[in-house]
C-alpha cells in the first residue's frame, strides 16, 4: 500500500447493539483507515455443518467500502465452533497434558485431517466470497498460529516418518542421540516410542523441531488456498509473535519465524509491552527488528495495544509514541486490538480504542491525532529503508535445547541472555537486524554480529562465524556458545569447540558463581554491577587478551571476558552472565572497535534514536523521549525540517522534548549513494 | 429450645476403647447439654448394602436420654462406605479435574441416581428409627454441603435443560453471554459443550449457580424426607459453612446460604478462626451476623474448636470469650467440633475438647466454667434479638463474576473487600446484618448499606439501591460496583453505570496503581496507610463532592473517593482499593451521617462491644477485650447489673477488664417500644 | 578384596567414539582399579525381544582383565527397552498421577509379571556370560531400586491380601485404623478400596510399607538369580541412595536399607553432597554411617560425584578431602558416577571425571594423587573397623507417619529432625552408628542412643528403650517421640506415652510457637540461637530435672527441656524444635554425662576427627579440614606416623591443616583389647 495504515482489529458480531455506522463515524474522526475483520468468528459464518451466513461480513465491507476504510480479511481457523468439537472431538489437539477441552481457541490438532477439511471449507467459502469487494486489500491467514503441543498417536506416526526420513537407519539415530543411554535406544522404526516422555533432550528438541515444521506447513498450506483467489493487488499476511512473558518478551520457541514467513507476502507481528512507568520502546523495536528482518523489508504491526490491561493504560502522550515507534523501526501499518473493549468473555480487560461505554475517552483522543499525523506525513514516513551494520543471531535451536538444559536457578534462559544483549544495543542507539542460523549468507552486510548463547549449532555455521571473522567482522559471543551440534550433542573436544579458532580461549570445567565479581572492576562499573551470575566458564586464554578475570580465591586464574584478533576481524568472548551494566560495556567497546560509534550513541536510553531511509532518499529522524521527565539534546546531525512541526532545524540545535514527547527530523540533503 | 445449648460433636463409634460412660460423666461435669451424633457414620449403621446396624445410635441415645443430654441427629450422608463405591464407583462425582477417588467424604455426585436411592433409604432408617427418642431435639441434613465440583457427563445433561428453561433460544444466549466471540457460539441445543473448559464467564458462572441450585435441591430433598418424620418440636438445622482460607473467612462460593437455608427450621453454621495471638473474634462475629440473617432470627453454632490445631489451641481465657461471643452474636447454642481427639486419620491434630489421652486438660477445665455460666444465665442470655441499623450486602453471583475476572496481583478477591470493609465495622462496634440480592425489600430497615464490590447485579437491584438512597438511606459502594449485569455483561454505557445517577461520578477508564496515595492525605491517617492498592478507577465527578483525589502526575486530576447526596440520601463511592485505616475513616464519616455513631464507638477494637435485648426485654451488652494486655473503659448506658460477677454497674463507672476477659451487663431499665 | 577400589561408573556404549584402549590407559594412569558396567544398557544387550548383544560388555571385561582392572556387572533391569514398552505397556507402573510414560527409568511396576519374566531373562544371560570372566569380582542388582509409586490394580490386589494376612478379620483392621472415621470402615475385604485415595494415615502408612516390602522381596530376588551364578570369590551388592533433596539428605522413605540389605554380601551406597562452599563432609558420614551400620561391617560407596553439576565441582583439594573422608567412615570403595560426562540426555550436565572434552582436567587431575594413596595406603586403610559407643535410631515408619502428619509450616519433617541431631553429633566428632528398630538387641552396645522424632513406634521397642535406660544407658528423645503406635494411632494415654517412665515427663497439650525462647537462656547461646520453632509441647516434669522452660506470658509454667534419672541411666527429653545451637548443647551435655568426651571432642566442626582400628590392630585417626581456611590443632593421642607424608608425630605436637587439607595418623602402640 503506498499509505500508511492505522487500523483496527473490528467485530460487528461483538457489538451489543448496532453500532457500525457509528463505529465508522468514529473511526474516520481517527483517521482508521484499516479494519481487520473475520478471523476470529467461525461459528458465526458457519453456524452448522455445512451453512455459512456471512451477513456481518458483507455488511461490514460494504459499509467500510462506502467510508473509504480497508479491510484485510483473516482466516477464521483459529477457533473452532463447538458443532464441529461435538460431531469430532478428535480435532481438538491430544497434548502432553492429555486430550483437549472445547472452550478456549488455538486447541486443535493442526495436522488433523477432519479439521483441515473444515478449514480448507471456510476458507474457500470466505476468501471466494470476499476477494472481489473493492475494500480489501489482503489477508491474513489463521492467527499467531502455532502448534499447540500437538502430539498425539497421529502425531508422533507422522514423527517417526519424519524421522526415518531424516536418519534413514535407526542406527544413525541411536549413535546422534545417544540412545543407548538409560536403555533408550530404538533398536527398530517399529519400536519408537511417543515423544512426549522422552527425557533425552536430542530427541526432544528435534520433536520441537518438527512441531515447528507443522506450523510452517500448515501457514504454507492456508496461504496456498487463499492465493488462488487473490487479487495482484491484494496480499497474504500473518501475526507473528513472540515468546510470551505477560508481554512480548523474545524469540518465539513453538515457530521459526523464518521459515513459516516465506509464504507471505508481508511479513505481520503482533506486538504487547507493558506501559505507564514501564514503557521503554524495547519491545516495539525487538519485534519490530525481529520482524522487518524476516523479509528484509517493511511490515506489519496487526495487533498492538491501544488501552488493554489497567496496567497498559497508556498514560498521555504514550499512545502517540508507540505508534510512531513502530514506524520508526519500519512499519507500515499499526492495528489496534482492538477497535472496543468486549462485554463478555475471557479479554474483557483487554480492552480496545473504545471502553465498554463506546464513547469517546482520553485515548481514543490521542487516537485522533495520530489518524491526523500519519495522513499528512504518510508520504515521508512510509517504506523506511533501514541498512543496519549491527546484527543480533538467534536460534530456535538453541531456544529449545537450553529449555532442555537449563541454567542453574531457572530463572534466566536463552531470551533473558538475548533481551540482555539486544536492550544495550538498543538503549546505545545502535539498530540491528534479527539473523537466524539461516541467515549465514547475509553475514558480510554486517560489521557486528552478536551471539548469545548460540548452545545449539551445526559445524557449517560455526565455520561461518569464524570465517566471518577472518573477513574482518566483529562476533560478540556468550558463555555456551558453540557447546553442542545441531543434534543437542555436546562436542567432543575442548570448548567452545569450533569457535575457539576465533574466540582464542578454550575451558573444560563450568561452575555456577557465588557472589563473584570482575578483578578490579575492569569495565569501571558500579559496585554493585560488577557482578556476574548464574554460569561462569573457567576460561583459559590461548591466544585472547583478557579484559576481564574472576575475583574469586579458587578461580582467580580463569578469565571472563576476552578479545581475539583472528584474522582481519575480531571475536569477543563473554564467558560468563555479566550484569546489564558489564554487559552494555562490553558491547559498547564492541561497536567502537567495528566502528558503529556515532553521535547518536552519546545520546542513551531514555532518549531513542530510530533512523532510515524514506522514499525521497531522505534520512527520516525519529528521536523519542521514554521518560516521565523532559530531556533536552542536541541535534548532531545536517540541517533538516521536523515534520510534525514543520520546524526547520540546524545542525547542532538544542531540541527539547517532553515527556513521552518525539520529534521527527528529515534531513534536507539527500544522500548520494 | 428454651435453654442455652453448650454442646459437642460426639462419635461413640471412633473411641479406642468402651468410654460412653465415662464420657458422659466428664460431659455432665463439664455442663455440656447437648450432643451431635451420627453424621459422618454411614459405613457403621450400614455395613453391608441393605444390612443396618444403628447399636452405637441406640445406645448413645439411651445413655444421654438418662443423663439429660439432648440430642441432634445427622444424616450421615455427606460420607459414603466403601462397598457403595465399590458396587458403583459412578456415585463420586467427576469433577475438572478428573474422576473422583474413594477416601476422602464430600466427593459424591449429589445428584447421581444410584447416591441419591443409597441416601434417601438410610436417611429413613435413621430417622423414623430415632425420632421418637426423648432425647432427640432436632436433625441436621447432611453436614457443610456443597457439590463438590460435580460436572460429569450427566451434570452438564441437565445444565443443558436449566439453560434452555433459561434462555428459551440459543440466540438468546448467544446474545446475553457474547459466545460469538472466540467461535464460542452454540448454534444449535445440540452443540452445547460442557461447561468445564469454557473460557465465557458468563456461561462460566452461570454453570457455578447451577451448581448452587443443586446444593439448594439436595438440601430441600433431604429436609423434607426429615420432616416426614420429625416430631413438633424437634427442628431441621444444616451446619453452613465459609469460604475457607485455613479457617472462616468469607462469603461461601459453593452454597447460596439464603436460598438453601429457606427449608430449614433455624440456621447453623460452623465456624473456626485463629486463636492465641491471633484471636480477633471477627471471624465468630462475621460468621455469626451471616447466620442470624438468613432467617433473622437466633442460629446454632454446630461446630467450633475446642483445641483443634497446634496454633489453635486456646490461651486461658479464650475459650470463654469465644463462647461468649458466639452468644453475643445471637447464637443460642455453642457446640465444639468435638469431644475428643480422634485417634487415626486425617484430622488427628484437629483436636477436641478432650486431648488424645482423654483425661482433663485446661482447655476441658475452662469448658467446665462456661458450661456452669451458660446454665446459670441461660435464661437472660438465650434468644438475644438484634435490631441493626446498618447492613452489609454481599453476593454470590459478584464473588463468582470476581473469581472469574480477577484483580491485577491475584492476592485480592472479592471476600477480601467484603472482609475490609466488615473488619473495620467490626473494630468500631457498628452491629451489622448480612444482606444479599434477595434481600431488597429489606433495604429501607437499615439507615446505612454497605456494598463491597457488587461486581455483577441485575438492573433491578442496582435501581432499589438508588431508590434506597433517594428515600434517605446512605450506601457505601467501592470500586467495580455495578460493572456488569446478571449475566456477567459488562454494561454498554458509562461507568458505574445505573447507580451513577446515586453516586454522581462516571468513568470509562481505570488502571492498576503503582504507589499511589491519596492527595494531602485526607483522612489524615498515617503515612504508610494514605495508600491506595490493587485497582484504581479514573472517576469524574459529575454532581458528587470528591472526598480524596489521586496523587499521580498524570491521574491526578481523577478523584478517588466521593460522595454525593441524591434525593433524602448519600452515597459514598470508593473509587479503589484503600487501606483498612482509609477505609476506616470513610465508613467512620458515612456511620456518623447516618446517625449510628453512639458512646459505644467511642471504644474499638480491641474493645468489642455486641448487644441486643432479651426475652425480659432487657438491654445486654457484652464487652470483650480481645487483648493480652487488660483494659479499662467507662460503661456509657443506664444503670444495670454485671451478671457474671452479679456486681451493680452504674452508668459511667469504669470498668476493667483483664487479657481475654469479659462482662456482660444487663441494663435495668426496659426501653419502651 | 584385600585393597582398597577406587573405581569409576564406565558406559563404553555411551561413548561418542572409540576410546576403550584410551580410557584404560587414563584409568590406569590415575590409579583407578576398578569400573562398574551394564547396569543401565538392557536395549544394548537385548536389542530386540529374545536377541542379545553383549559385545560392549565382552570387549571391556576383556580389555580391563589386561590391564588389571576389576569389574563389577551390574544387572540391567531399572530401565526397560523401548521394545518391551512398545510390546507390553503394562510394564510401566501406573502410579497415583497415572499411567506410566515411557522415556525416563525406574518407572516400571517391579511386580508386574512381564517386566520380571524379561528382567529374569537378561539378569540369567548376562550373569551366566560374565561370570567367569576373571576380571569379574562382583555384581550390583539394579540400581538404587524403589518402588515408584507402582499402586494400580494389580499392586491393590496383593495389598488386600497382605492386609487379610496381617489382620486377619476387617474387625480388627477397622479398630486398628480407626475406620469408622469419615464411614471409611471395610466391612468385607471385596469392599476394599485402592489405598491411593486414602485420607487415613494408618492405611496409608501400611501401603507404603507394603511398597517397601516390595522393593526388599525384588531385591532378594534378583540376588537369589545372581546367587546361582556366583563364584565364592565374587559379590553382590546394591547402591541404596537417600532421601533427595537435590543431594543425599536423609532417611529413604522408600526403601527399608535393613531389611533390604539382608539378602546382599556387602552393603553399596549412592553419596552425593553440595561441594566448594557448601563442603561439610556431613552426607558422606551420615550416608556413611547409615551404610556401614546396616551389616555391621564395611561398606561400597558404588556412586559419589567427581565433577558432577556446575555448583558442585570441587575446589582443588576437595575431591581428595571427600575420597578419604569416604574410607574414614568404613567405606573400602570409593567409585565415581561416572568417567566420562555425557554428550546427550538428561544428565549431560553431570559431569565425569573426564569432562565432555574427554582429556584431562585438573579434577582428573587431582584423582591420579588420590589413586596414588590409596594404592601406596591401601593394606593399612582398608577394613576400617569402627567401635561407637553413641547411635541414632531412625525409623522408616516414623518417618512415613510424620510425612502423613505434618509439622506446621510443612518445611521441617522427619529427616530435617534427624539431620538436626546428626549433624551436631558430627560437628563435636562423636563416632556414631545409625539403628532401626530391627536393632533393638543391640542397644545395650552403646552409651547414648539419640531418638529424633519416633513419631510410630510400638509398644515393644518403646519398652526396650525404657529397659536400656533403667539398665545404665543414655536416651536423648525429641518432641514427637512415642506419640503413636505402629499402627498410627495415637495413643490414649497422657504423652509422651510408654517412654514417660524413663522420661519423667508427661503433656496432653501441644502449640505452634510463635516467637518463644527458653527462659533465661539456659544454654548461654547467642540471642538469637535462644528460640524454639515448629512445635511445642506443654510439658510437665514428674520426676524430671527441668533443662529449659519456655518463655512465653501463657505457656512460661511448662518445660520445654527435661531430663532424667531412670534406673542406672538418664532419659534427656526435648519437647520443641530448638535450634541448631542448643540442640548441640543438649546433645553435648548428654554425651558428657554419657563418657563420650575425650579430647577429639575439644575440637570442632570444620575441624572433623574419625577413627578406627585397622586391620593390624593400629588406631588410624584422620582429620580433615573442613573448610576454605587453613587450621591448627594439636594432636592429642599417642606417637603415630602422618602416612601421607611419613612423618612421626609426637603426643601434643602442633599439625598444620591447609585449606580443605588433612592428615592421617596411624598410632604407633597397638591397644590391648
Amino acid at each position: 500500500m503506498q499509505q500508511l495504515l492505522y487500523g483496527v482489529a473490528y467485530y460487528d458480531e461483538y457489538m451489543p447493539y448496532e453500532r457500525l455506522e457509528e463505529d465508522i463515524r468514529m473511526m474516520k474522526a481517527a483517521g482508521i483507515n484499516l479494519v481487520r475483520i473475520a478471523e476470529s468468528t467461525w461459528s458465526t459464518h458457519e453456524p452448522q455443518n455445512g451453512i455459512f451466513d456471512f451477513t456481518s461480513v458483507d455488511r461490514v465491507l460494504d459499509a467500510m467500502h462506502k467510508a473509504g476504510i480497508h479491510v484485510i480479511v483473516g482466516t477464521p481457523t483459529y477457533a473452532v465452533p463447538t458443532w464441529m468439537v461435538k460431531e469430532h472431538p478428535d480435532v481438538l489437539a491430544e497434548t502432553p497434558n492429555g486430550p483437549g477441552r472445547y472452550g478456549a481457541r488455538q486447541n486443535m490438532d493442526i495436522i488433523n485431517s477432519t479439521y483441515l477439511f473444515y478449514a480448507e471449507r471456510i476458507i474457500r467459502k470466505l476468501i471466494a466470497r470476499v476477494c472481489s469487494y473493492p475494500a480489501v486489500i489482503g489477508y491474513q491467514v489463521d492467527n499467531e498460529t502455532k502448534h499447540y503441543g500437538t502430539s498425539g498417536p497421529n502425531v508422533q506416526f507422522r514423527f517417526i516418518k519424519y524421522m526415518k526420513e531424516k536418519f534413514g537407519t535407526v542406527e544413525q539415530l541411536n549413535q546422534h542421540y545417544g540412545l543407548d543411554y538409560w536403555s533408550n535406544r530404538i533398536n527398530s522404526w517399529e519400536d519408537f516410542p511417543s515423544a512426549v516422555g522422552t527425557i533425552n533432550g536430542s530427541l526432544g528438541a528435534e520433536f520441537s523441531r518438527f512441531q515447528r515444521q507443522l506450523v510452517t506447513e500448515f501457514l504454507a498450506w492456508q496461504v496456498s488456498i487463499v492465493n488462488e483467489y487473490k487479487r495482484s493487488d491484494q496480499f497474504v499476511t500473518h501475526n507473528f509473535d513472540f515468546d510470551w512473558r505477560g508481554y512480548s518478551f523474545g524469540v518465539q520457541k513453538d515457530v521459526d519465524h523464518f521459515e513459516a514467513s516465506k509464504a507471505l507476502d508481508i511479513a505481520g507481528v503482533d506486538i504487547y509491552h507493558p506501559s505507564q512507568d514501564e514503557l521503554t520502546g524495547k519491545e516495539i523495536s525487538f519485534g519490530g527488528d525481529s520482524t522487518r528482518s524476516l523479509k528484509g523489508s517493511n511490515y506489519y504491526v496487526l495487533e498492538t495495544q491501544a488501552q488493554a490491561f489497567p496496567n497498559w493504560t497508556p498514560y498521555p502522550g504514550q499512545l502517540r509514541l508507540q505508534a510512531f515507534s513502530h514506524l520508526a523501526s519500519g512499519a507500515d501499518m499499526v492495528e489496534y486490538w482492538h477497535w472496543h473493549s468486549i462485554h463478555n468473555s475471557i479479554e474483557t480487560y483487554w480492552k480496545g480504542l473504545l471502553s465498554h461505554d463506546l464513547g469517546t475517552n482520553p485515548t481514543y483522543e490521542e487516537a485522533i491525532t495520530i489518524g491526523r499525523d500519519f495522513k499528512r506525513l504518510s508520504s515521508q514516513l512510509i517504506h523506511l529503508k533501514k541498512e543496519n551494520r549491527a546484527a543480533l543471531l538467534v536460534s530456535n535451536e538453541a531456544l529449545t535445547a537450553m529449555e532442555w538444559f537449563k541454567l542453574p536457578g531457572g530463572e534466566v534462559g536463552y531470551n533473558e541472555i538475548v533481551r540482555l544483549l539486544y536492550d544495550r544495543l538498543y538503549e546505545m542507539n545502535i539498530g540491528c537486524d534479527i539473523l537466524n542460523p539461516s541467515s549465514a549468507d547475509r553475514f558480510e552486510k554486517y560489521d557486528l554480529i552478536v551471539v548469545p548463547a548460540l548452545y545449539a549449532a551445526s559445524d557449517d555455521l560455526l565455520e561461518q562465524l569464524n570465517q566471518y571473522v577472518e573477513n574482518g567482522g566483529h562476533v560478540v559471543y556468550t558463555f555456551k556458545s558453540g557447546f553442542a551440534n545441531e543434534h543437542i550433542k555436546v562436542r567432543t573436544g575442548m570448548q567452545p569447540g569450533i569457535i575457539e579458532k576465533a574466540c582464542g580461549v578454550r575451558y573444560s570445567q563450568f561452575v555456577q558463581p557465588n557472589k563473584v565479581s570482575l578483578k578490579g572492576n575492569p569495565f569501571d562499573v558500579e559496585e554493585k554491577s560488577n557482578r556476574i551470575d548464574v554460569w561462569m566458564e573457567l576460561l583459559t586464554p590461548t591466544t585472547a587478551e583478557v579484559l576481564a578475570w574472576y575475583d574469586h580465591p579458587h578461580w582467580g586464574t580463569y578469565a571472563a571476558i576476552t578479545e581475539n584478533r583472528y584474522g582481519l576481524g575480531t571475536a569477543t568472548y563473554i564467558g560468563c552472565m555479566p550484569s546489564a551494566e558489564v554487559a552494555g560495556k562490553v558491547l559498547e567497546r564492541a561497536c567502537k572497535a567495528a566502528g558503529l560509534y556515532g553521535p547518536d550513541q552519546d545520546l542513551r536510553f531514555p532518549l531513542i534514536v530510530k533512523s532510515g531511509v524514506n522514499e525521497a532518499g531522505r534520512t527520516i529522524r525519529y528521536y523519542f523521549n521514554y521518560s516521565n521527565d523532559s530531556n533536552r539534546f542536541l541535534y548532531p546531525h545536517g540541517n533538516g525540517i521536523e515534520l510534525l512541526s514543520g520546524r526547520n532545524i540546524g545542525s547542532g540545535e538544542p531540541i527539547d522534548l517532553e515527556s513521552w514527547g518525539f520529534v521527527i527530523i528529515e534531513e534536507n540533503s539527500i544522500p548520494v549513494t
